[in-house]
């Protein structure tokens, strides 16, 4: 039994930090690094992947949409191929900057209100997986197990990796409850490191009401932010570890 | 005898229009493509790139400083580490956009102020080039000859491919002519076809005043806008060609 | 009998001209001028500031989304506070560029997708009225007449131009027929100065299949790029004056 | 005897925070606010407009290059028309905020590498402050005393604050001393405290030698950030307030 642990890193930007990349890369096997539209720089990104191959950690991509006022978490209404190319671009900055730092990109995840939109709608996700595949064809996607963003990478025959969250709820459909429900948000690390190993242990996401609906689960995602992200990544990493659950980077296997 | 024709491309931003890509792209041999800094954008570049594919025109990252506003002519006091990760993070950017077309980039030229700063600062240069080759070791440099870009350049033992004016007249100690001097900018088609002819021929730098000096000469620098760019490149293209020179891609051979 | 003449101008950016400024500015009334968001920035604007004043034409802020790429025509999701101070901010700069070259903002009006979405929901559209009043509250606003923009404007009980557009038709509704629809662009010059002339003087809105919708019209739209703008422009204006109506910037009276 | 403290505030950008701006406010009298180029957004300013006007502190736009990424500190090349164009889009933008938060702008300051430039080229710094003088003849220009700022504003004829820096030494020319050297930078709060109060009692800046240089000080420059910013303004403000140095906005005299 095995699972990925990811979280966003570089998400710093010119002379603003953000985030504690360096705690995080000794817990998680999996980074998902900015790539300078909603958030880092070059400067910043450089800085992200050196600290990614020392660690040992697999390099993920995290475009966003090109609206770092925004931290790329406002909707834009954006074309299929305006989608393409702003993935496409930011991908293949990734791959430069993590080739200048001796690794290499390994998965790809949409950010915020892209990845929101492209969660709910399969022709968007489509295409910005299609401008990930053209630059890359072995690149794995990371998606939100359940969502158009699945189903388009499946149906694109793509390497993936399924995500859950590690602190939020699953409604009885297994998407995520929204954020202004109570108990959407889980912030105790026992009750997250328990649910979580659970969750990895049956092969299935579990929703609040307790139903197990069967999902593969290839990594879980942690925040990266936040005074709780830290301890809660901490307290997740000895939970799975403890109970035999080996921690390494997803393979990223074909649907 | 053979030589290289470049230009610079894909230098529209969002809705506005810039050069006549089109019909350069029937005379050059290699391109240098704009990546999003001071000129460009991921759409843009994927026209441009698919453009150069599909007539068989190399393709080359041209990288400058993130200044829209100034198109990347504004010198900026950036570091040499700064310098580094710009360059790199382009020339990814370029790279996808290249290979999402089908293409791929063979060479790097620095674009505008970047460029000015490079041929006259050799650790700037070096700084630029480093960021390049950091990324693909291949790649061709395409530098100004006899400036600190070409000293850089060969230091760094890379593929090189050094580049001359169509239209700037040049110094006894083989430079470009100061802009505000009179003659410093040539703009009769006939009048510098045949003094490129004869530069290609001698295997030299024909200064202002007709003195020789000896310089590697891989390829031709033309200019991309204004009224007279798509005249002047046509009448030097039928000049080399009706004297046998062949137009093809410049090999990069390390100095 | 009078009515105002508007146009949007100063949208080039750095080194990208766009729009006919100069011979739209013999023609028009007003001019909407781009505040650096969309599109300007602040060379542009000291630019179309001194030719507005020099001209006598009335000058107005003309505020849109931080998309330079996508020239502010791409929806994004943004709150009412950040709605506020987006339109603030720009009218700010707006009116410091105009006291800069001896004049004066007097009116206000949305630019692209951000203003499309203020004529369909009225609370955005109260949003950014009240940034625009907040910064100076004899403010004109400019509004599309029958819109959500139109009824914010009015609930402010602000001072107002009522707008209707020279080449587009109009559904039964009295709104702006969809650019997909067949006959929802008009090209001819004749057409459109004749049936502007004919809304003006009947002082409504003529409706695609004739009927004559009531309505406030202070201004005519115009539009200042693509190859027809000025032939428009110089024919409706011709034909308005032929018919003795007189061209003058609006009162922007309160409702 | 009474003097001015003034800090640069409002320098968070989107979700990037930065600074202690609320507890700088309950010491200094004057607020230097970003204006959106180098930091700073329309959110940002609103904030820090409405807590300058709680806190009864005097508003300052602080305008410095377009360079978010580089906040402001890097020197790039423009034209003193971009300069002046620059400072009054900038300056603009302020205003409106402000008087959206029922405030106004009393005086300017340059940011950064834009300062640094100003204060060695007053043909530069006559720009900036043409710019600003031109939106508003009766703002005060707050000037470093002894430079090339302060010599531009004076031939202007401009009302001006003239200001010395808490925690910087002073070359006998009475410049601050280059910060590589040893010594330039001060860091304990008593001493820093105790320079100051000497300084303003004398009427003359201090240098590291001792020598007393006769001089015009009107404001006290704090730094916003860092971990000893806070605890070098509070022990400042208690030093001066128990000498009978009373703590209050400059008046802005022209020189």
């Amino acid at each position: 039994m095995r699972v990925d642990l990811n979280a966003d890193m570089g998400e710093s930007f010119g002379p603003w930090p953000m985030g504690a990349d360096r705690a995080l890369l000794d817990i998680i096997t999996s980074a998902n690094i900015a790539c300078g539209f909603h958030a880092g720089d070059p400067d910043v990104m450089a800085g992200a992947m050196a600290l990614a191959v020392k660690n040992g950690v697999g390099i993920g991509a995290h475009p966003g949409f090109r609206d770092l006022q925004g931290f790329g978490r406002r909707k834009m209404d954006i074309s299929h191929a305006e989608a393409r190319n702003l993935v496409a671009y930011q991908l293949g900055a990734a791959q430069a900057m993590a080739r200048a730092a001796g690794g290499q990109v390994r998965h790809l995840k949409l950010h915020g209100a892209l990845a929101n939109m492209a969660s709910a709608d399969e022709g968007l996700a489509a295409a910005c997986y299609q401008g990930a595949l053209a630059v890359d064809p072995d690149i794995i996607l990371m998606v939100i197990s359940g969502t158009a963003q699945d189903r388009a990478a499946r149906a694109l025959n793509a390497r993936i990796a399924c995500e859950i969250f590690a602190d939020r709820a699953y409604t009885e459909d297994g998407l995520l409850m929204d954020r202004r429900q109570p108990g959407a948000v889980l912030h105790d690390p026992d009750t997250i490191a328990a649910r979580i190993l659970a969750m990895v242990q049956a092969g299935a996401i579990i929703t609040a009401q307790g139903t197990h609906l069967p999902a593969r689960i290839d990594t879980i995602c942690l925040h990266g932010d936040g005074p709780e992200a830290v301890g809660i990544a901490r307290a997740l990493r000895a939970t799975l570890e403890g109970a035999g659950v080996q921690l390494a980077q997803f393979e990223g296997t074909r649907a």
